[in-house]
């Protein structure tokens, strides 16, 4: 045994997703007893549409109910289910064929970026952004270029700034998240336009997270990059909208060219998504399941006017246009920052003693996130509320 | 809009696994109400165990179910009680530390070689073997070394060899199945030792697929390449014993090295393991799920012996040792080969016309997979009798 000839990859020392290991943190706290809120993982509360629930229920309790593969790309009828969604919020005509259902948006991600990218490749993503992008494709070797959107933009990015960054630096691909996580800032329908526009024009790949679309504030649901743009790869989930994080449920709309690299892929990387879970989520895009999920945007709604109504108490500045998603990403008050530095340490003692998680920025910017916290306010008003006292209280005792 | 200036990536290049193409070709063709018999896909009919399928209906039927994000490496119980399963079937003392829950076993193959090898890196196959493994390294691309390990050799591979290879190229790492997929053939007890300490010694990754452990018709249910040497991966699935392959749920020990990299990747490429099943995976280490999958092992043991009855029947030659696992991979006739000159045609052909998936070798193996077949018997002692036959009638039809 010569167990110091053995070490981890390079690709694979990437940054840890800190949400995660809250998501682990909170766990074993509850596990003790600990009456911990987590303003951390970006979950929705309230649980899949009940029918799609009956469903997976009726599933199991058949006479010997087999879950055998599914086609790679998942079973037809939840595809062409997918496919009528986008006549319906879009008004898009799509294919079935286009769909490839995954195994959670996760796995869109990684067959896409395979997919698309080479080693070497060099993709833009916005910052702050989700984490998971950066850290896909640093252990699948691309190159991540940053690109500054934060405070001095209003956490806003637009075709300019993207044409700029390409002049100086030929980009090969783009991820644009809108509703954006962490921020909840939104592209408007023009720059959405110009952007996917542009990217067509340029032949920079557009990788389009869409998977908040629906969850949003004001009057459209989200723009789909597909709208302007087949040449990007369009990615959701039933995870935020429909509330089934933990079914590991999510789809991509495959551009023509990358059909078969995907579908290839899928075979290999996945097989497949779950099978009960994507029988059940047919009854997603029943009616009752989108007034279920409307109903749920609206508690969303009234929780996050609950955060800004407290935004001065709990001493938040510097706040991100939160459109949509069910985000809230701010400083904390100077005091605060002085007292611990940066929002890792902060976060980490509002956890310890205040039975609070929050989520430091430093997950989604490698460079100012030090100075933000993300809050998730998916986890229901009562909560929130509850929460939004604890760190009033909390912060009420630093010096 | 310039479509022409995109394409897929290089990486992206890999081979299609047949196997998931017939899954679909089956699908549809029952879909178009053709009495098809699958020995395609490696799925076993009898489902999960009854005692998995009623708790995931209880939690499914919960009052408001929530299925959040659980813990990137899975949910502690679980983790515990496959440790517990090392404890049971190899008297290994494992912590649950060392245990990752996956999404499937695919999830613990993608994880692992992002974990443990970077880009140019050298990792050894056996040929035949499954091609996934193949896949998922080119797409990350690592490079993957053939080891000759078919018939002149009686399908089985030893550190010997693996010596020589290495003397000449010396490999970073090794993929090792036992039992093996497509053959069934296993790794002595001797060999695994052999092999798992030559690896250990020589600073040779060794991943050693597990997944068919418990489905033998010897005296052993699989040596663990722990039992010998904790530098090594073990990937393992409740997809085969335990019959549930549609629940894309499987496992991994990390060498310690690696449980940094693997919990830190694990958190971005695919955040968790589906929750649910999860929760209800645990009831697979119940006395009563063992019994049931023995039970089934032994349906798997008669329909073996049917189809070993049958084999000069069906003018099947230069069989691998069908050991373990549900596969059996032979040469079909001479007449047969002289007719459609290789296995892919004639698998089409007997898809066609006799209405029976067949798969061709050449999932398994670039040299000399035309050449071979592999049925999977898992389908049911009536299925399989009843394809035997639509097969001999089949080949009765051929000049």
């Amino acid at each position: 045994m010569a167990a110091s000839q053995f070490s981890p990859s390079r690709r694979s020392a990437v940054a840890r997703f800190q949400v995660m290991d809250i998501v682990g943190d909170v766990d074993a706290m509850k596990a003790q007893g600990i009456d911990v809120i987590s303003l951390g993982a970006g979950e929705p509360s309230g649980g899949a549409p009940a029918a799609v629930n009956r469903e997976a229920a009726r599933l199991h309790n058949l006479q010997a109910p087999v879950f055998n593969y599914t086609p790679s790309l998942g079973i037809k009828k939840l595809r062409q289910a997918i496919a009528d969604h986008y006549r319906r919020w879009y008004d898009l005509d799509i294919g079935y064929e286009s769909v490839a259902v995954t195994t959670g948006s996760s796995g869109a991600f990684v067959a896409s970026f395979i997919a698309a990218f080479d080693v070497g490749d060099r993709v833009g993503l916005a910052r702050p952004g989700y984490p998971a992008y950066r850290n896909i494709l640093s252990a699948l070797d691309v190159d991540v270029v940053d690109l500054p959107a934060g405070l001095e933009t209003n956490f806003r990015f637009n075709v300019e700034k993207l044409a700029e960054f390409h002049a100086e630096q030929p980009l090969d691909g783009l991820i644009l998240a809108s509703p954006n996580n962490p921020t909840g800032t939104m592209v408007t329908r023009d720059d959405m336009r110009q952007l996917a526009t542009w990217c067509g024009e340029n032949g920079v790949r557009l990788v389009s997270d869409e998977i908040y679309h629906g969850i949003t504030y004001g009057q459209d649901r989200g723009t789909s990059a597909w709208e302007f743009d087949r040449n990007s790869i369009v990615i959701s989930s039933f995870s935020k909208y429909w509330g089934m994080p933990g079914w590991r449920l999510g789809w991509m709309l495959m551009p023509e060219d990358l059909e078969p690299a995907v579908s290839g892929l899928a075979g290999s990387i996945s097989l497949c998504p779950p099978a009960a879970g994507q029988h059940a989520a047919i009854e997603a895009f029943s009616a009752d399941a989108y007034t279920e999920s409307d109903a749920e945007v609206a508690e969303f709604a009234r929780t996050r006017q609950l955060v800004l109504d407290n935004v001065d108490r709990l001493g938040w500045r510097n706040a991100a246009p939160a459109d949509g998603a069910f985000y809230y990403y701010a400083q904390p008050s100077e005091q605060v920052l002085a007292r611990y530095g940066n929002t890792v340490a902060y976060a980490a003692a509002v956890l310890e003693h205040a039975h609070v998680a929050l989520v430091p920025g430093v997950d989604f910017d490698g460079v100012d996130g030090g100075q933000y916290i993300r809050i998730s306010f998916a986890a229901g008003y009562d909560n929130v509320a509850r929460a939004i006292e604890r760190i009033v209280e909390f912060n009420a005792t630093i010096g």
